[in-house]
């Protein structure tokens, strides 16, 4: 017992020994955002992970107050032609009419099928779309729902890439949020998508746990069948996790201010002021534009694109946000399949 | 140099060799739960974090799903002789008449100063309760509010036990915390109270961090002052985290099913039914009885008191929960100040 003991004692010597000459090697090599061009908006990121992580420096934030929020449609990967859930809507309704030919009947189903996106975006709140949204994300339980949107994500493709959704994420952004993680940030989705959407495949993808996903909701209603427990989906109490609803659903949800906020357009305007504006700690703002026609899309400042980004590219000189250009500030786009 | 290295490499060889001779005489020495005393309950506990822990075993859950969850009246902390949080909203009403004399004025206060709760608690919705409520909760920002909650929890203290309200959480369940924590779990308060008002102190009192706390919540409305963006606390679509919110609750803001639930009474059977009836993965329920006149309160098969413990309890038995007196099973009550 003794000499094994000896001997597993001098093993982990060895290992200690490999361990303390390999270190500085690799503390070279290490690049945490490869995926980065050198430039301004790199080296706010890495700056920022450096000040709040130095012990004893004024600037040093306590792991548990690490908290760093990222928009999901066109922030962790693209929003174009459309937003990936409305693509798994209009994909949905297709099934369902499939299944049950009489659907076709309904006035929005209709429009929707035949193209007619701008009736179901008439309305004081879009009437049409919520209905669209009703038909196919309530009325049924939350893991039918999970089945639902599982089986859409593991078939479904981009029209554009050719890709599953799933594997449309952006590379250099994959690489700050393991980067962040790695310094002892907790980094949520805060998006504008359906929370019980995001949280099927957010972990897998992403990294983040569901119970770190903030996102559009409505209340479930609950019920004990003879098969046991179930949570219904409804539409009642929606709360739009969107615009000035993104810093209330970041106090909701999770109930402190972030000190880092990623965004890509007007509606992370008001999470990035809440994260950054007189907070009492060193604070980051992100802002990811979409330059890059050729690689992903160029629409941001377009007023009428899905993903319009003008307020908050206006006010980011004043705030101290810092402006990322896929183009030129990302060697690639895509994170590999 | 690599005189240097050999001399760390023979400490850390030596370090080494102290943590294997004292393993397991450490393992022998620590009884996880000490204030439990040996019975069918703490067996219970035991012998289910170490089924779902024991790698390779058919029970194993991975730690990412290892999700516990707490009631926290009557289940960490007392809820007599009135919920702490009552108990918060008539000091502020007394502080805020103090303040501005004319409140008194307004029929509801003056019940609540006169002691008559009964007027509170009529109507349908215990309007009387809900507009004192929403006096002491709403209309303010989210930052005056948290201030005026850590003022009071610094300074009030409860009229049975002479203590300030933070210092009477319960030992043997301070224990399971950090048991299950220990284990891989994540552990969550899911209560009625207001998520406003525990989260300001959950983390120092139970380790349990803000983003891990669900509870009754309303909206917040966003503002951009010049001095700073604030969040304004409303009354609007409340969400009360009890009986069948619970189970709702924690789909809405954890997003996945616990596999360990503790509760005390009614308002707790429907999320031990979602944890663990018909649960794919292996799960624990447990209901602590208050069985303790002597050391706490002896109340809970009443069916008027705060805290009602009969339906649940007559459902232990058919689903398995593990009941907990706190008389028979705990030595000690309260954790040390």
């Amino acid at each position: 017992m003794k000499s094994m003991i000896d001997l597993r004692g001098a093993w982990l010597a060895l290992l200690a020994l490999l361990l303390i000459l390999a270190a500085p090697a690799q503390a070279r090599a290490q690049d945490p955002l490869p995926s980065w061009n050198e430039g301004a908006a790199k080296t706010a990121i890495v700056s920022f992970v450096e000040r709040v992580t130095k012990d004893g420096s004024p600037d040093f934030v306590p792991v548990a107050e690490r908290i760093a929020v990222f928009d999901n449609d066109g922030t962790l990967w693209p929003e174009n032609p459309v937003p990936f859930q409305l693509a798994f809507a209009i994909d949905e309704v297709n099934r369902m009419v499939a299944e049950t030919p009489a659907l076709k009947d309904d006035p929005m189903v209709a429009a929707l099928l035949a193209g007619d996106y701008g009736k179901l975006l008439e309305g004081p709140h879009h009437e049409g779309l919520l209905h669209i949204i009703a038909l196919t994300h309530a009325g049924m339980t939350t893991e039918e729902f999970a089945a639902r949107v599982e089986a859409w994500i593991a078939t479904a493709k981009h029209p554009k890439f050719d890709r599953r959704y799933d594997q449309l994420t952006y590379q250099p952004m994959q690489e700050v949020l393991a980067y962040l993680r790695a310094n002892g940030f907790k980094t949520f989705i805060v998006s504008g998508g359906g929370a019980d959407f995001m949280r099927v495949w957010s972990e897998r993808v992403y990294g983040i746990p569901p119970e770190q996903v903030v996102g559009s909701t409505a209340r479930v209603t609950y019920e004990l069948r003879d098969t046991g427990p179930v949570l219904i989906k409804t539409m009642d109490h929606l709360f739009v996790d969107d615009k000035a609803g993104k810093p209330a659903g970041i106090h909701q949800f999770i109930g402190r201010r972030p000190i880092a906020v990623f965004g890509n357009s007007d509606g992370d305007k008001q999470m990035l002021e809440w994260g950054t504006i007189a907070n009492p700690k060193p604070s980051l703002g992100v802002i990811v534009r979409h330059t890059d026609a050729a690689r992903e899309y160029q629409y941001d400042v377009n007023p009428k694109s899905s993903g319009t980004l003008v307020e908050a590219l206006k006010d980011a000189p004043m705030r101290g946000w810092t402006v990322v250009s896929m183009k030129d500030d990302w060697k690639d786009i895509f994170a590999a399949p």
